[in-house]
């Protein structure tokens, strides 16, 4: 058993969008007791990552932490979209755009500090597409 | 035709423990001869890596470039759990908790020089929870 | 339903190359309509990216940050087969060696930006082998 889902997730800017519990009720909905779960986002300049939910301050860190491992003044030659462009791509190379989560009872097997988040790279706001799809039984 | 197991990984500091034998072992078992296995760690402290299996300086290099590339004396504000907290979430953002590995001839499609190691990011003894999912036929 | 393929890349030195058209191509024969592709390469100094496919100064770009961020002159212990090896190991390890992309009315989910790349680490020309598997209906 397949199915197949189209998630849209708006961003304000810089930072990571947690999206864990439409992904956990959709898997739900599916009624799979065992599977997998593959999240695949669309974008190369916005990324996936599985991340701690507990405390915010670690997303403020992870959020200033990439943005001095791949600066805005770098040594650059693609900036055709503004200071943000290029390492908006070197941030998602850095991270990835999918992810693959087991189901077991019908859940996810996240740990209990585990979100997932999109990691939005880009200053404006943007509409990002995710595709979600689960196999299973 | 689908199978799930929870392993269980000893961890005593930072460093890369190597699962391959483990995790083999248990797809021949599942006697699936073409499908697909996925990792998955339940954590944001350790993350998950193929790497080189012969040379023991790899991994030591490994470990040593992390220390660097994530330092213990950043500029975080999340410390709750001490100094090396904080670079644990960034090394795990940095490296993965999801593999997804195909399976021909009833074997992993490893490469001869790759492991699959646990990469713990935690100076104290841990014990890590990796769920081991394949689906085949 | 399931398929395998071996793929083999050639490389002629650092950098991306893409080969999208290769496993879209491979994807669209399985003749499924829903399905997952996972994509693995079966090495430790070489991996896969799915980066934007239009200017080709993000390539460029891509490869001189992880020049920089893994750098030939750092202090490694592992060095037996050049200085272009250990920086090899680490820019595998901060990307990745296996891709899952869903597959949604027989085509590939992949953004309109978004190619398929094997970011060859090493400095002499290697054949690489990439493992396809997928599973659908």
């Amino acid at each position: 058993m397949q199915a197949l889902h189209n998630l849209e997730i708006s961003t304000r800017g810089q930072g990571l969008y947690e999206f864990t519990s439409t992904i956990s009720e959709w898997v739900r909905h599916q009624k799979i007791q065992i599977g997998l779960l593959t999240v695949f986002c669309r974008h190369t300049s916005a990324s996936l990552l599985i991340q701690e939910n507990a405390d915010p301050t670690v997303r403020q860190d992870i959020k200033a932490y990439f943005g001095r491992l791949a600066p805005e003044n770098g040594p650059y030659q693609h900036n055709s979209e503004g200071s943000d462009d290029m390492p908006a791509h070197l941030r998602t190379a850095l991270t990835q755009v999918h992810l693959s989560i087991p189901v077991a009872n019908g859940s996810l097997v996240l740990g209990t500090w585990q979100g997932v988040y999109l990691f939005e790279h880009r200053v404006r706001p943007h509409r990002r597409e995710v595709v979600l799809h689960t196999i299973g039984e």
